[in-house]
């Protein structure tokens, strides 16, 4: 079954290459970004103003093809790719919970961003701490990594 | 800009319909699924068992066409579609975090489940608190709902 996604509108941020990027919005912080909504959704951005930080959903432009298992930025062995934030994945859609500032008509001032300049954006959720809180007690070979997601940049490796 | 997905496996859960079903796995406490996620992807699975949560994507296949503004099933008057998680979206990419409970072969045994039957697999995901914990402290229109998230059930209003 193959599934079609149009693109809603474009994530700018300061980042122009994956190499140097903060690999989580936890790494993030304080880095300044916008939305721009294309105009036949902005009406869809009613009430949005409200919340404090939003669920991003988009399409990882500058990553071409997949593969199963992946090195991911926070360790030096193969892992599978659906136990990795990788954005070499088989649909390679990226989340990012990103703080909003301001929405000014159907431009979205965001921080804390992950993201690189240009991509697409596929949808936008209200973030909810009632909903998206769960205590994971378990994180798997994340809890092996020594290696710190605030300070971790990526490379090139994905591309 | 048309971006084209494929599924990668299928949800399985109690709810056959969208009427009755929990609006969010905080509401679908103890409620048991499993994802079968198709051969060609099983690889990718990898490592995943050292986690205790999980985000699924995947695509809203009952929900046709969308409405940039709804009624939530929390709310009795119409909201921007992406001031909520209403499935009728542009892109209808629905987003849920579960337990895991155990992988097995290609299948996931997941608890917290707010997903119909046969819903199409997009993406799995690690849900690590380290990353996806934010510390909301505005919820729009959500902070005045008087409705209790963990008892609202679906209807049929989006079908």
């Amino acid at each position: 079954m193959r599934i079609e996604y149009q693109q809603i509108g474009v994530i700018h941020s300061p980042f122009n290459e994956p190499e140097g990027t903060p690999i989580q919005s936890t790494g993030a912080v304080g880095v300044l970004g916008t939305v721009e909504i294309f105009p036949e959704f902005a009406q869809g951005l009613q009430d949005l103003d409200g919340f404090s930080h939003i669920i991003l959903l988009y399409h990882f432009h500058r990553s071409e093809g997949f593969t199963l298992l992946v090195t991911p930025f926070m360790d030096s062995v193969q892992r599978g790719v659906f136990a990795t934030r990788a954005p070499k994945r088989p649909n390679p859609i990226g989340l990012s919970v990103v703080r909003l500032n301001k929405v000014q008509n159907q431009t979205l001032f965001i921080e804390g961003v992950d993201i690189l300049d240009e991509t697409p954006l596929l949808d936008v959720k209200p973030y909810v701490s009632e909903f998206d809180h769960y205590s994971a007690d378990r994180i798997g070979w994340l809890g092996q990594s020594n290696r710190d997601v605030k300070e971790t940049r990526a490379d090139r490796r994905f591309e």
